[in-house]
């Protein structure tokens, strides 16, 4: 018998009547002949209240306490699944992360999954029940309740399916599927029937927030087949109505081009005449990453005359007094000017086929110099090229470049 | 060094400020040299939004899914009061029931405690960390949540304190002792210094709602030596500034009556000319405890002519329909005529000193009649004299018999 994993995000679950919408949509993939278990979050607003009580009472400390507080969130959802369940028929029980057990190492706040031994959710599938995991908590060897972090529960959905063996991982959202581009913005935008992991993994750290990047790297790391779906849709009838990640090999007939992306609230960092020496980048990045700061692009050139190079970054735009703050102090880079710009955006084309076709870049560069937009930096990989532009220009830039690439034609 | 566990209700920590509150009194007990546990409730509010949830979902079931969803609340306020104990400089951590463990029974909603092992809190109290342990909740022998049922967080201090030894446990709460009436009603109630567990046990089973019944029959059957005290009143420098809750060998000068209860809300029903046979009674009453009527006294003369009987008997008045719904259905009172009252209430005097004294009961009649009360029925124990009357009679007779008994008069 097929087993999936579904998972409800917070928007899913915000209120009793849509806990049992989402009953009715895990009771119709069993009737469909699944094995099913269920993964949730936090009803929407839960997780927010309990973070200001906390902060009420003392800011920034993440402890095993500050867990125990948080991680009653999902508790409170996956008794009231378990409860939607059982008044459909079906035999379900609630688990917490310490009942399944979800073993997780002591990081708390940002705990890491060690270990999820399957026995006791594989009794229950094979019993006929479906097991209600709270997502985003885990607990340490120590017996101290933890929490995932951000993209918690999208993570323990993804290795629980790993974990048992799953066929499938459905994460039900507000959204129905992965879009070539934001729908709000393009109307145009088409919703992927498929994707591979490495498209989305770019897509989601990119700013398409529909899955977290941390559940992705560890579907494509356990190999497990993950669709992303809407709780608020009717698809009944429909076995796969969302959008599938998959391996490379499991996708026929690739795209050049799969989706544009566009991440505001960007700021530009340069520092000109940087001492051109081993260990300056480390110099530089260390201090950042120790203050907190996210560094995402990151650009060097060419030393010109051997000695001194430019060296370009973009950070979050809310971080940009305090990586100020944070360079100032540094003592290798006396010479540097320091030139900030704090009004880009990032636009990225991404696609698995783009590796072996050289018309990628061309098609993108030209796409926007027709439009009098001018390129700030640019960084690539395998499977993206990413540009920074001043950010007046975003939706103009999204809506050629999605042109260009003939993502508003219908999809095969 | 001294242990005592602390325990506070709903409203000693209904927000993260009063949850700080709370907190300084922990850490005064700590600066008098206690070692100290602390057991809490769910804030104020939260639980009834719990049970709304659950009720939207499914009215009715109690399974260890909605225990799952109910202990959530305690496991909150336990989270944000170890944060708020490290905010002081104290050790301290939380503790779910399942972390303890505090291993119940599997009656879901109202599961009775079987067994603490007391090694995992001893071992914390003897490394100086102060434990705060969720109340209200527990883990069955298969692991599966529970919680207590009313009066749950009370019984989880009190079993705590019987489990680790403690020297006191303190229940802090919204009023500042036991009195010897309601304040609101008499102004001149006086709150008692010392009252037995018997007194006490009258007193909440008759409506004083300062402590569960339940949570005093295990102190007095653990010997836990329980006060009773407010978190909202600076009790700084005083050592004992509620009201004890001792054995009957503690208290050396016994007053004679202790003091006046009273219950409203009551209805009396009669069964007139009931079989005089055994079995009746039980015929009577089986019935309805099956359908969740709670009665209260019970009253039945001899039989004047050894063939049939009166009964009568107490139920909150809310139950009126559902009982006269059962009384109709029993084919043994086919000859009874049922009379219901539902104006009345109870009032009764409670002393641990008036099994010794026969002028109570003169003293309470006579006092009813010189205000021309007249009295419905009648019951005694060992410790209580109560009576039903008109229920507008209530505040006329318990200030008479507050006075008659001179419980107006200074506690020595």
């Amino acid at each position: 018998m097929p087993r999936i994993i579904v998972k409800f995000g917070g928007t899913s679950v915000a209120d009793p009547a849509r806990i049992e919408r989402a009953a009715d949509k895990v009771v119709a993939e069993v009737k469909r002949g699944n094995q099913v278990g269920v993964v949730v979050s936090a009803m929407a607003g839960v997780t927010n209240q309990l973070l200001d009580y906390c902060a009420q009472i003392q800011s920034g400390m993440e402890s095993t306490d500050y867990d125990a507080v948080v991680a009653s969130g999902e508790q409170i959802t996956s008794g009231l699944m378990a409860l939607a369940l059982q008044k459909r028929g079906m035999k379900s029980k609630s688990y917490m992360g310490w009942q399944v057990p979800i073993i997780s190492n002591d990081q708390h706040g940002r705990a890491r999954i060690d270990d999820i031994p399957p026995a006791i959710l594989d009794d229950a599938l094979n019993d006929d029940i479906i097991p209600v995991v709270a997502g985003f908590q885990g607990i340490t060897r120590e017996g101290r309740i933890t929490t995932l972090g951000r993209g918690g529960s999208d993570t323990t959905a993804v290795a629980l399916a790993a974990a048992l063996k799953a066929d499938r991982c459905d994460i039900y959202t507000d959204v129905n599927g992965v879009y070539t581009t934001d729908p709000r913005m393009v109307p145009a935008a088409k919703k992927l029937p498929l994707i591979t992991y490495e498209e989305m993994l770019e897509m989601a750290a990119l700013g398409a927030k529909v899955l977290h990047p941390r559940s992705v790297e560890l579907a494509m790391a356990w190999n497990v087949p993950l669709q992303v779906l809407s709780s608020f849709e009717e698809t009944i009838g429909s076995d796969l109505p969302g959008t599938q990640v998959v391996r490379e090999e499991d996708i026929v007939e690739k795209q050049i081009v799969n989706g544009v992306t566009y991440a505001r609230n960007e700021a530009k960092v340069t520092l000109m005449s940087v001492p051109d020496k081993p260990g300056i980048a480390a110099a530089i990045f260390a201090p950042l990453g120790k203050a907190g700061v996210n560094v995402d692009m990151i650009i060097q050139n060419i030393s010109p005359d051997g000695k001194s190079t430019d060296m370009t970054f973009t950070i979050p735009r809310d971080d940009t007094a305090l990586v100020e703050s944070v360079l100032k102090d540094l003592p290798d880079l006396d010479s540097g000017e320091i030139r900030m710009d704090a009004n880009v955006s990032k636009i990225s084309v991404v696609g698995i086929g783009m590796s072996s076709h050289s018309g990628v870049a061309t098609t993108m560069f030209s796409t926007l110099a027709e439009r009098g937009i001018n390129i700030r930096a640019i960084t690539t990989s395998e499977i993206k090229i990413s540009v920074l532009i001043a950010e007046e220009y975003t939706e103009l830039a999204v809506r050629a470049l999605h042109a260009a690439f003939a993502l508003d034609k219908d999809a095969a």
